[in-house]
């Protein structure tokens, strides 16, 4: 056992009210003491316990890793061609998804580990510590099996999205057949999670009630894809069913709004794909005024939303959204954390996980207050310093 | 004298129609050969003379490093509660500029050089490889004098700008009669350019002109803060007295437009500040359909724009502002040349300065495409290696 103190922080944002001021649970002057892969003490420099090392901080600010809680990152090829030609107003015969499943199909199993790797790296240098990936560009037995098997060896919060869309040339009926059957059974061992995007085009109230109960039969819990581009059942069927997030929540009715605030079930907003689509934004300040938990997400994928930047989509969620800056910070991990039920990652208090975001600023306000500066000067991921 | 060529260049933009395709004169599977400070050639690999070292590009994009033609970098304290106030919708009596002028006259030689300098590498770490600073924040002559000795010691493009706004107790016409006199006498032979805040409750035009007349005939060049809040006469003055660029542009009148294509000024579009001040989006699209040519940068400034991305400017430029990704590119790296008249920045070509930034990405679409990702690979300025 080895343990390190990290002194100097200008202001720690612990996000347990217990610690500090406020929602976030905010201490000045703090220090915080890691050993091994957990925190064991968080508060003011002054009262810290001796340590093996110390870190200096140098008066930055120190928060819990991010918690990106909905990404794609199981796929071959990308799209930049698509995205220049919506961007530049030209015409472009977009095969949406399907140029994505195409092109993860072609891939090796090698290349598709590589290219989740690079980006799961990404995102750790950019501060996200815990980072959630799907299949879904598979949609086939075996290549939404082969995904997650790859999901699995990256990451701890593999979701099973064989319900992405209905492949082509495919009865609709007989595909949610296969999600709920032979699909489910050789993806399951591989998940935690089961989900649906439950919108028009894709999968109907009864399809993603079919899929979502067989995931849950199958002993995976529930997330939905839910109210992107169209109101629809998606987040009421999410309440319903206590799935952990509703994710997207971009059209939503009164109706809508008033059962996420009765029930258990987080929204996630994902803002990089309204900014990449030029949809709207989603209304935050209405969730968080009706008392929903809200988390912030990346949806880092290369169709819609193709950032791995969760700095980027908080300073989106204060400018766009009507989120405070500490509302989106806290989104962006405690509500990260509760999108994916876990109470070890999100915050930073004696026996979390040891995952730690060293700002290169004074302030986490200055995630909001300098969008798109690199602010990242140290990150920790269970305890090691991995940037 | 030393030569390198940059190798497996997946796409080379030079901003020389006469080297490559398009404006952006694009060469794929290009090579790049710099010898000292200079580029010496760009083509297509195949036909790369020997050099004296190899640097293997990886199947990366290289661009022209940005050129960042407006910034506020000689400061004291920052303004995080007041930007976390605005964004929070609670009250504050904010000071503004004055806030800051308060601060930077408090602050010694010593921080004052140390804060800029952080800025400059962080905005270099960025690909930013050309960085323009202005005074503006002392507003006495010894304060203003003393901002213009350290930018100078610090950066090439240094801008008086005495007139950002008449300081407090001081009569309007006294301050111009210093700004053009004794504080001009003073300031000049640190600078290049002279600015003036042209706006409602700063100066108006006939006090613009005056500042901008005295400035020119000390031997200065004409830039203009215009037409950022209100419609006004900054921007047809900037054209009159044909001024490098007109800044911010972001309420014109048709007029406005018509003399912006008619004459030599940039229009220098700023879209940190509309950002960060929930204030409309300049429109890019109207000003480039009318000829105008276009230039983007930061603004980056602790007020109203504490960004220093210049990729962050160019994504919002695309999702806000109707550029396509190319012509966005362009306005980041060309058109911040033109708009500080230099030819040697702003293009990758035999004879310019060998200012290059490689991208972590095969095509510098993704640079609206990845919002928020800091995708810099490596940046060399004036021939070194920089980051």
């Amino acid at each position: 056992m080895t343990s390190t103190t990290i002194t100097r922080i200008a202001s720690l944002v612990t996000n347990d009210p217990a610690l500090g001021a406020g929602p976030l649970g905010e201490i000045p002057d703090a220090a915080v003491v890691i050993e091994d892969d957990r925190v064991v003490w968080a508060g003011p420099a002054g009262s810290a316990p001796e340590a093996d090392h110390q870190v200096d901080a140098g008066g930055r600010a120190l928060v819990p890793g991010y918690v990106d809680s909905h990404s794609h990152l199981v796929f071959g090829g990308d799209r930049t061609q698509e995205f220049n030609a919506r961007m530049s107003g030209r015409p472009y015969s977009a095969g949406g998804i399907r140029t994505t499943v195409a092109a993860t199909r072609a891939a090796t199993d090698e290349e598709l580990a590589a290219n989740l790797e690079r980006h799961l790296q990404e995102a750790l240098r950019q501060g996200t510590t815990t980072m959630e990936t799907k299949s879904g560009y598979g949609l086939t037995v075996a290549d939404e099996a082969r995904a997650l098997r790859i999901a699995a060896a990256h990451t701890d919060e593999v979701t099973y999205l064989g319900a992405h869309v209905v492949p082509g040339e495919t009865d609709p009926a007989d595909y949610v057949a296969l999600v709920t059957g032979e699909m489910l059974d050789a993806c399951a061992p591989h998940a935690r999670w089961v989900d649906v995007f439950c919108e028009e085009g894709a999968f109907d109230g009864d399809q993603a009630r079919a899929i979502l109960t067989a995931g849950l039969a199958k002993g995976l819990q529930a997330r939905v894809h839910a109210n992107q581009l169209t109101e629809g059942p998606g987040v009421q069927l999410a309440v319903e069913l206590g799935a952990a997030s509703a994710d997207h929540c971009s059209r939503l009715t009164d109706a809508d709004v008033a059962a996420l605030a009765d029930g258990t079930t987080v929204a996630t907003l994902l803002p990089g794909a309204e900014f990449s689509t030029r949809q709207p934004w989603p209304d935050a300040r209405r969730l968080l005024d009706a008392g929903v938990t809200v988390a912030l997400s990346t949806d880092c994928n290369p169709g819609s939303s193709y950032t791995s930047s969760m700095a980027f989509c908080l300073a989106l969620a204060v400018r766009e959204m009507g989120m405070t800056p500490d509302e989106a910070l806290w989104a962006a991990t405690a509500g990260g954390a509760a999108a994916l039920r876990r109470s070890d990652v999100g915050r930073i208090a004696p026996g979390v996980r040891a995952d730690l975001l060293l700002l290169d600023a004074p302030s986490h306000v200055h995630l909001a207050y300098r969008p798109g500066v690199p602010l990242t000067h140290a990150v920790w991921r269970a305890g090691a310093r991995v940037h």
